[in-house]
């Protein structure tokens, strides 16, 4: 179950699928509707969170919610709405029971009175770890493509 | 199971989650391939349709209707084709069998010759009600971000 | 279970469709992910692969191969990222076990230290045929809607 996608295609079952795509609607649109302190939530508390070339590296939940509080207060002072699209999702079980996850993110930008722009493009690279009926993100590493910041 | 996504994340089981990821496919497909007909017809006779700061609310199946088919032509006659991208979607059942659905709605708009360009996004809020094997769409909120007309 | 989609909607169970949706995110993963050997692998010997004034059309998994392998090389050596988002996923089986796919399909480019730019939309219609416990691409249609070249 930890061969890696690019070998045959791996298929999780339709249940956990299901599961994680709504994890992700549900998680993104926290941060999405200006509630950072739920999205930070979703960490575990030594989580780390990774952005190469955009010093945004953050070990720990509470350094990862300081992070996304700044940049939500900021962009609330801009009256600018995010949009975060995840999807393309694949999902490489572990044997303890942790997920691997892959999925496109794809940015949109609201500036007051604007179109929607898009921002950025990355490839979110999360293991997701059991918690209750849901789980944690235990480590996020964004791969960036490119942003217009 | 009526509790609010953003307090846990409710997930509901995958055939649920896979038949509306369909439906939105099915039907938004239909209006984008120039069936405003039958787009309409998935609406309930008595829906209400709204979009606040667009002039753009309706009652009832026949003025949803009418209202599509006046954009429709628009359309044709621009020769402008529009794709609507539904996604991040959260699925909550009630009691009832109605279910409360939220999407991400992302559209894009190609002019004849041009490139595909962002026209709008928005949070779409649907109540549908079960019809047969499907569903229809007793009520439609959207919440736009931004747009560029 | 091969009307059209357009007639009433078909529903495949969640199995299938998250397997599809699962088989579209590994293999435009291998893509955008500079595999394109791999990624001409899941088409059949004899796949036909047609995109209209596009000049674009070829004949067999060897004719994809090269055409693949060509734009990857350019893109190379442009240093242009490309991600493909397949969705709006339709599945409609046919009786052979063959399924015929329709995916919306959003092509985003990031060229060397750019943003991301929406390069194209097309609906992409497949037709997958069993292999193993994955499929393989028997022909796939692109309908472009507009692109930026």
């Amino acid at each position: 179950m930890t061969q890696a996608t690019e070998e045959v295609g791996v298929f999780v079952d339709a249940e956990l699928y299901a599961r994680v795509q709504q994890f992700y609607a549900w998680h993104m649109g926290l941060l999405d509707d200006g509630a950072p302190d739920d999205w930070a939530d979703a960490f575990t508390v030594d989580a780390a969170f990774g952005e190469p070339g955009q010093a945004n590296s953050f070990l720990g939940r509470e350094a990862i919610r300081a992070s996304v509080r700044a940049r939500a207060e900021k962009l609330a002072e801009e009256g600018v709405v995010i949009r975060h699209w995840f999807g393309m999702t694949t999902v490489d079980p572990e044997s303890d029971g942790a997920l691997r996850v892959r999925n496109y993110a794809l940015t949109l930008a609201v500036a007051p009175g604007g179109p929607p722009v898009v921002r950025g493009h990355a490839v979110c690279h999360d293991r997701l770890v059991p918690d209750g009926d849901s789980w944690l993100i235990a480590s996020r590493h964004i791969q960036p493509d490119g942003s217009t910041r």
